[in-house]
C-alpha cells in the first residue's frame, strides 16, 4: 500500500495539454488519497514557450527541448499531445526505445500505425494507453477492454464527432443550413478553423478503427472503413426525414455478422427518433455497444475540450502507474498478429435501408418508372412522402424509404433513376439505420 | 503473454449462477484470445442439487458439498452468488482464509458489511470484486473507480432499481395504478414474489452506499442513506407532475458540497422531462454522474437479469485473473480506516424542491392559509395548478411547487397544513431534483 511516485513529462502544452497541466498541479493529493498514485510532472516541451495558457507551470518545467523528456531516465511516462501522424510517430518511437511509457490522445496515429507502433511498444516491454484517443473523458475504451470483456461484441453505434453532432443538431432543431450551423461551431469552440477532419467523417473513422479493434478483437485496417461526410446534407432531407419519424447524426457503426466477418462505416444516418442516441444533441458523443451477454449499453458525455480529455489523459497515468495498462496492453493478442487481422465485409454487400429523394418533373408515369426501376434491383419500398405544390422549376420532391436492400443494388438503381428524363439533378440518398431495442 | 489459467469455483447456481456457468462454458475460446486469461470451472455448489436450470453442467461438477470449493487449494476464486447477509457473509470469510479471491453480486452484504469483509480480504492479502453488484453489466465500478480516476466527482444521479423503474414508467405511461403495475413487473419476471427490498428503496440504497464510498472515497454506514420507496405514489400525482414537465423517478443521489460533506438519499423525485434520466424507461439502469474534469458522463444498461449480471461477474473474473482487480482493490485507501469514514449531512439540511398537493375544502381563504404558512416557513412558490371542477367530497387537489428548501423546514409546513381545517387527509410531498446539464 506504500504510494506509486511516476515521474511524467508531457509533450504538446495546448488546450489538452493545459487540461492536464491542471489536474496534475490542482489534484494530486486527492488522486493520491484515491489510488494511491503521485503523478510527478517532470517536464513540458513546446515548441511555443510564450503563447499565454490556462494554467501557469512552476518555474523550469516549460522547455523547447524535446531532449529534455527523452533523455531523462527517471521519467517514466511520455504523454504525447502533439496530434498529427508524423512528428508524433517518431516521438511514440523515441518515447518507448528511451525506456517510457505511452499515453496519448491521438486518434488518427493510432488508427493509421497503431500496430507499427504497439509492435514497438512490446519490443520495449512498455504499453501505450490512449483512453483520450476516443470520446474525451467518457472512459469508453475501458468498458470494451474490460466491464464488457465476458461479451462477444456484436455491434457498435456512435456519435463519435462532436461538431458533427453540434452542426446536425442546430440544423434539425433550428432549421440552420449547414454554412451557418458549422459557423456557429467554430465560434462556440466546437469546430476548429479547418474542419475538414471533422465534418469529412475522418475523425469519426479514426475513432471507429480504435473501437472496432477493441470491440472485436482484430487488426483493422484505417483504409477498409467506409466514409461519408455530413457536407452534403441539407434541411430539406432533415426535414422529411423528422416528418417521417427519423433524426440524422453521423453515425460510426461496426457489425459483426453471424460468420464472423466485420463491416465498418461512418456516414450520416437516419435514425428513428425514439432510440436512446436520437436524443443526443450538441456536441456531445454517445456509444451504444450490443454484447452477446449483456445486451445494449450506453455511454455519454463530453467527446472533447479541454478538461474532459484531459481527465481522460490523467486516468491513464493513473493506470500506467499501477501496471493496470501493461497488463491490458500485453494481452491485446490481435496486434500485431497478421492472422488476426479483420475479416471485412465488402460495403457494397452490407444491408441497409435507404432514404431516396428525388426531384421529378410533376407529370404522369413518375411513380411507375421508381417503382420499375427499384423492382428490377430487388428493392421493396417501406415509405413514400410527396408533399402537394411545386417548386419553381416545375419539379417536386419525392421520397421514399427502403427496405433492406445491399449497398450496391441501392448505387446501380440511382444510376438508373439519374437516367430518367422525369428526374432532375442527382438523387438524394441517405441511409437508414435500424438500431435494435436491445440484444435480448 | 502466456495464456493466465485460472481456476474458480461457484457457489449459488440460481439464475445469475446460470448465466455465468453458461459463459464460462461457452465463451471460454473467445475470452481467452481477447484477454489471455482461461477460467476453468472446478465446481459448482448448491444445495438444490435437481432444480432445472436453463444451462447444463458436465458431470461431476455440482455438488451440495461447500467443503469441495473451500478446501480445493487449486480453486483461486471463489464467486459468491447466494446473496443475503448471513450464510453469505461467514462464506466470504471462509473463501478469503482458504486463500481464495472472491466475485460477488452480493450488494446488501457489502452495503452492510463491506468494511469487515474489504479488511478480512486485506488480511487474507486476496481482494473482492464486485462489479456485479451495482446496475448488472452496466460497467459503473470501473468507470468510476479507473475511467474517472482523475475527477474529483461532486454528484451521482442513478436509476438503479429496474423493478421500480419498470413499474413507475408503467403508471406514467399506461396510467396503471401501483397494484396493477407491480403485478405486471412480476409476471414478465422484473419483480420477485416478495418485492419489499425493491420498492421500499432498500435495494437501490445498498447500491449507492456502494457506488458513493467509490465516488467519493470514504467509507458510508448503510444506515446514513435516507430511504423512502415508492409504495405511496399515486397516478393522479404523477399525471400533476407530467402537466408541470416532471417524470417521476426513484432516484439514488450522492452529493459532495462545497465543504466535502456527503449526503446519500434514495426516494421518489420529480426530474425534468428534458434531462436524460427522465427518458430512461422500463426495467433499465443508469447513472449521471459529475466529475470535476469531464463535466457530465452517463452510464446505462440492464441492471439485473441473468446473462447481464453474469456479464460482469465474468468481467471481475477476468480482472482478477490479470491482476488488475488486486491492485485496486489494495488502492481503496478509505477502508478500512477509520478516519476516511465520510462526513454526512443532516438530511435535515439538505436543500430541496417540493411538489406538494393538498385536498382542501372549496372555500375562500385557503391559498391565503397556505401562503402564509409557506411563508412562515421561508418557503418560496415556484408554481401552482389547481384544475376547476371539486371531487365528491367538495375537495380539490391544490398542487405547489417550490424553490428550493431545507427539508426540516417542509416537514414544519406540512405538519402545519394538517392542522388546518380547509386541508382534508396528509399533503402528498414529492421532491424535485433538478439535475444540472452539465457541470461546466
Amino acid at each position: 500500500m506504500d504510494n506509486k511516485r511516476v515521474r511524467v513529462g508531457l509533450a504538446g502544452f495546448g488546450i489538452v495539454g493545459s487540461g492536464v497541466v491542471k489536474i496534475l498541479l490542482e489534484n494530486a493529493e486527492e488522486i493520491k488519497t484515491r489510488t494511491g498514485v503521485s503523478l510527478e510532472l517532470a517536464c513540458v516541451v513546446d515548441s511555443d514557450l510564450n503563447r499565454p495558457r490556462p494554467v501557469s507551470l512552476p518555474t523550469g518545467l516549460l522547455t523547447a527541448d524535446l531532449r529534455r523528456l527523452i533523455n531523462d531516465s527517471s521519467i517514466d511516462i511520455g504523454i504525447e499531445l502533439i496530434g498529427g501522424t508524423g512528428f508524433a510517430r517518431q516521438l511514440h518511437h523515441q518515447l518507448l526505445e528511451s525506456g517510457k511509457h505511452v499515453v496519448t490522445a491521438n486518434k488518427a496515429l493510432l488508427a493509421e500505425h497503431g500496430p507499427e507502433l504497439y509492435s514497438a511498444a512490446r519490443a520495449a516491454k512498455k504499453c501505450i494507453a490512449f483512453e483520450a484517443s476516443c470520446c474525451g473523458g467518457m472512459p469508453i475504451i475501458s468498458a470494451i477492454r474490460t466491464g464488457l470483456a465476458a461479451n462477444r461484441i456484436t455491434a457498435l453505434y456512435g456519435i463519435l464527432n462532436g461538431t458533427c453532432n453540434y452542426i446536425l443538431s442546430n440544423m434539425t432543431q433550428r432549421n440552420m443550413d449547414f454554412a451557418s450551423a458549422l459557423r456557429q461551431a467554430q465560434d462556440k469552440g466546437y469546430a476548429e478553423a479547418n474542419p475538414k477532419l471533422d465534418i469529412n467523417g475522418s475523425d469519426s473513422a479514426h475513432k471507429l478503427t480504435i473501437l472496432g479493434s477493441l470491440a472485436f478483437g482484430c487488426e483493422i485496417p484505417f483504409d477498409s472503413v467506409y466514409i461519408e461526410g455530413i457536407e452534403g446534407i441539407g434541411i430539406e432531407d432533415i426535414q422529411h426525414g423528422l416528418e417521417m419519424g427519423y433524426v440524422i447524426k453521423l453515425l460510426a457503426i461496426g457489425q459483426r455478422d453471424a460468420q464472423g466477418k466485420i463491416s465498418l462505416r461512418v456516414h450520416p444516418s437516419f435514425i428513428s427518433k425514439n432510440t436512446p442516441l436520437a436524443r443526443v444533441s450538441g456536441p456531445f458523443n454517445a456509444v451504444s455497444i450490443f454484447g452477446h451477454a449483456v445486451g445494449n449499453t450506453l455511454y455519454f458525455g463530453r467527446g472533447a475540450g479541454m478538461m474532459p480529455t484531459a481527465s481522460a489523459v490523467v486516468a491513464d497515468l493513473i493506470e500506467v502507474a499501477l501496471g493496470n495498462s501493461q497488463t491490458l496492453f500485453d494481452n491485446m493478442r490481435w496486434t500485431p498478429q497478421a492472422q488476426a487481422r479483420a475479416r471485412l465485409s465488402d460495403i457494397g454487400c452490407i444491408n441497409s435501408r435507404f432514404y431516396i429523394k428525388v426531384m421529378a418533373k410533376d407529370k404522369p408515369g413518375v411513380v411507375a418508372a421508381y417503382g420499375k426501376i427499384l423492382g428490377d434491383h430487388n428493392i421493396s419500398i417501406s415509405g413514400a412522402l410527396q408533399h402537394e405544390g411545386r417548386g419553381p422549376d416545375n419539379s417536386v420532391p419525392v421520397v421514399i424509404t427502403t427496405h433492406p436492400t445491399q449497398q450496391k443494388n441501392m448505387v446501380a438503381a440511382l444510376d438508373q433513376f439519374q437516367k430518367l428524363d422525369v428526374v432532375c439533378g442527382k438523387p438524394v440518398c441517405i441511409r437508414i439505420v435500424d438500431i435494435p431495442e436491445d440484444s435480448e
